[in-house]
């Protein structure tokens, strides 16, 4: 099986990152191929970097998929392009958000997430509405710290996601963390152990899915809105000269 | 006040439709500024059409604001790009089809969306969804019709519309209709005639809105999640060696 | 055009302050037509006030739409009567809760609201809960003073306001604010400048809205439930003797 | 106990039969005081008709709560004024369209209602969501025939009511229905035993649960939005010379 | 009439307190029928406590039903096994949860539950989710004591009971209370007199609605989902020798 | 790894059915452990069998885990004591449902579920409204075969399955299929083909994903309501003397 990961920015070091995570998480006999996309933007905070990085995460997908990738996982939190990712891919697709919703549903009963800006926050809570998850979601939080600074600045990241977990399991009365950001995957082991509940990264998360979706033989349904775009060449063409 | 109307497709004679529905529209003193976004795909049919879109469509919204513009229309039912949008944008940014159901629930207690393919209608239900109006919208129809078949076959187009219209009042028991595809922006007075009911278009109840919000002194708010991108180029440094 | 705009309560003060903002807000080419309903309770405060209200309220907006009148603003924020009030008319009728909040969720990502007594949180939540604006609205805070008492000790109205606005920003983490009573309309520049966010004042939305739709040519649909109010008179006669 | 029940139109006839099914249904030891609201509409076929009755409503309500009536039934299943009713009363108010989805979700899975015109469907259904019922209710119908006309001809009525019953029952898939008009009390029995299936008066249902309130010592709590009106009377005069 | 009321958990001196907060409750003319479940945890704190009360549980509510009884109330604020005890059943069945949650939807606009231990939180979360009432619950409140400590340590309980009460008035601005737990019945007078807002006993609201429904001619319907259990002995030879 | 399978029900012929869909989905290395449920209904139809399964399917999930079992997948439909089993278990539990519910909206965008006898119709429902998927889901449908009848007379339950899967596509627009009942799992892939869209078995869908959940760490959180019951031993002790 091979796993096609593909990092919507363009940060190499990230891409490295989310890597080993996938590869930390990969089942023997699975290949993970990670990538990072080209030309967009150095992380994804926001609206209009997900925009910008949506056509050439999509060509990746595209070339993967021709290549014979079995599945592929957007690693991005805001689960950017992931329903037009579908539309290009014949294998399934798995967004790294709602991997770890569909994980924290299964072993929790309730969950809060952590991501890195207060922008992202709305951002989240409505893709966490999308997924059917509000009911079980207590609240998004933020640690106020740009994506990067995961990996510049990794003592100050440390300590805001212990506090902002802490803070999770008192006030929100959680029993599972979920990390709100890609850049955050390597965090999670430590962070499970020194908070006391399950913390679930998304991009484990995602190529568990991944595994079990591409070898339980599921493939994006291609008969709805999923299916390939159309072909419009011959659209006026074929409408005659009534036009 | 000038309104930048923008049709996401690179389709100029539907940008040539659109402009006549929105000087229409318009009230003495507006100007509208309608353009083609460049180098995108000639309809909007899907997902991963909007993800291709929606660059272009920033870039022509950012230089439209920096040159003044009141307010910006995308005149796509898909609002492909909308929250992006408002985040390069400082004036108020209009989905025709936000502005259509807001018009909808304004002066119906139901109505129908109808749309061009069959493929675009989980995509319009779940962005009447996001906007709350699930329990307005009675159905989401398709004639099954290309986007551009509405200008290549306009008859066979008409007659199709006509015959979804009458289903949708007769089965749905809607007391208004929602014209879910910018390129039916002409027959929506005809439309009304023949139905019998109010028949909303979106283009119109765009331009109205976007005349309204700049006029009233509305303008995207630039604090939360619609804030400009933030410039990451000194996120690195910011955070010293220590990454 | 002729924006009708009726105060449901009998505060003259009240109706020249929402008048002066709607005169404000109006453009060039309309008129407004700024009325003070007559022998219905001094303020709206509650279920049974908004119900004392209506009747008086229906009868000028009736004798309004025949009068000629382009559109109606109720110009209270429970939108006292708006759905009987959509029957009685055929003009579009805007309710200044319904409108601000069509803004807010234009504008911004989120927002919370600011009422004056505490008693109206529940009335506005159900009524944001029936424009489906529920997770658009982070909260509905009160300053807890009379609405009369905003008129007639402005200074502690001004302090409440800005000091529940702050906690909005600081706690709720909203990128807007919603005015919640007609009679906050001339605070509304003053709050925006010292919060910092974009302040959403209902009578200046309602009354944009309204000359978008009259001048957009919608019209309130009446072949549903805001059909016109059946004549009975002959309901027993036409069924003949059987009853 | 003395249970108040109010008919808010004015037509006496048809409080007679609500008189007589509320007798049908009372406990022994209980009084049933069935009144008519005077100078309003014949029939409540719509929310401006509505809106006309509430405000005699809540004198009837008033008056009965200071006479020491037990409860109130307001004998409408447009439930008109509830909330305002419950702000002027002591004792506990109840609605006709609230019981019978309380009865209804306790005995029944699924459940359909039908109502009298067409024009009624939206006020119901927007009734049943405010009530959280709108996943247990599958539809709600119409047998198209005026308020009045169902007493005034009988034999249409049963023909139409039953037609219908059977539609929910093999169309909606439905385990009960719920008559949605106070005038269709008297045909529950028969209809029930046509129909097969449990039918549910709303008169009936809210004459029990009136009882069932007042009896279990619940009232109407007088600390949140059903506190009584205020008096206004001193609001500028409080707040002194400042205004 | 005659009222079985069942206490799903095994400590017969909790059945007791129910039976003396039944009896309180029941009108003249009913018999309670108190009784307790026999071999099944002491206490329902959890999802499994409840899975392993339902079968003896619904044994006794089977066996009752036989002999004549005229509604049943599950005493458990849990509302264990209340849909498969309605397959069972004829008469109506009232869980008590669902009884409270319907007589403070009549009563008050906003309420929040106090449960016994966090465990409970999310149970009865989504039990006031499935039963339609989110949007009016603010909160579900744990004192965080077990069921049986409501027993041997009542100054404790009380004192932690009236906290978390005036902490629900405060902070969650409610006008009334629900107790989340049937060993708090006998606490109800109490805590409303020093509380000062309705606090609403679910044994007490589902005695009142038990009597309600039987006496209004309610009965579970029986051609759903709510139909007796199938004889399903002769499956398979019904379908012949093909298996 | 070793998966345990739980059929609740006490049909060890449809055990048998489950345990080879399961071995043919199971990837290697993963070892099935097939059990069926001791003294339980023949089959789940229904609440009451839901309940009456459910004691001896804890007993034998707690005992597989002690045993030391990887992850346990409920092999019915109805997700029988779902949360219940997540308290008794370290492991991760899966439903088949709720597995078939997450693939589904991964590899499609709307849904349709066959099951077996039309009273599963609401309790599938609500199940898929449990797990946010509502949206999703368009339509629960019934072919009317008991359960032990798909294999008794396999020919009727294919055809029956098919003309349903047929009407889905047609009337409800879906993209793909889930199979509502675990004994339909070896009809999954000849309905796919003949059906022409992906057609989803829950049992499939669930042993994969208990394959990822177990090898990627994730375990059912013990700190919140899915902890293990509490000892009660001590209760009344600990609390002294003062009860």
């Amino acid at each position: 099986m091979r796993i096609h990961v593909i990092n919507p920015n363009s940060t190499a070091s990230m891409t490295d990152q989310i890597a080993r995570a996938a590869e930390a998480a990969r089942s023997e006999g699975s290949v993970i191929e990670a990538e990072t996309a080209t030309g967009t933007p150095a992380s994804i905070e926001g609206y209009s970097d997900e925009a910008m990085a949506v056509p050439a995460m999509l060509a990746a997908i595209r070339a993967a998929d021709k290549r014979g990738a079995s599945a592929h996982v957007i690693a991005c939190f805001d689960d950017p392009g992931l329903a037009a990712a579908r539309e290009v891919a014949s294998g399934p697709v798995i967004g790294i958000c709602q991997a770890a919703v569909q994980v924290a549903v299964t072993v929790a009963t309730r969950f809060s997430v952590i991501t890195t800006l207060p922008r992202s926050v709305p951002v989240i809570e409505d893709l966490v509405a999308h997924y059917g998850a509000t009911s079980r979601c207590r609240r998004v939080r933020a640690v106020d710290l740009p994506v990067l600074a995961l990996e510049a600045d990794p003592a100050t990241a440390r300590a805001k996601l212990l506090a902002e977990a802490r803070a999770a399991i008192r006030e929100d009365g959680v029993d599972a963390i979920v990390l709100g950001c890609a850049g955050m995957a390597e965090l999670c082991a430590w962070l499970s152990r020194e908070a006391g509940v399950p913390v679930i990264d998304g991009v484990t998360a995602a190529v568990k899915l991944a595994e079990a979706l591409a070898s339980g033989g599921f493939r994006t349904s291609k008969t709805g809105a999923y299916a390939y775009p159309r072909d419009k060449s011959s659209d006026r063409l074929a409408s005659g000269s009534t036009g």
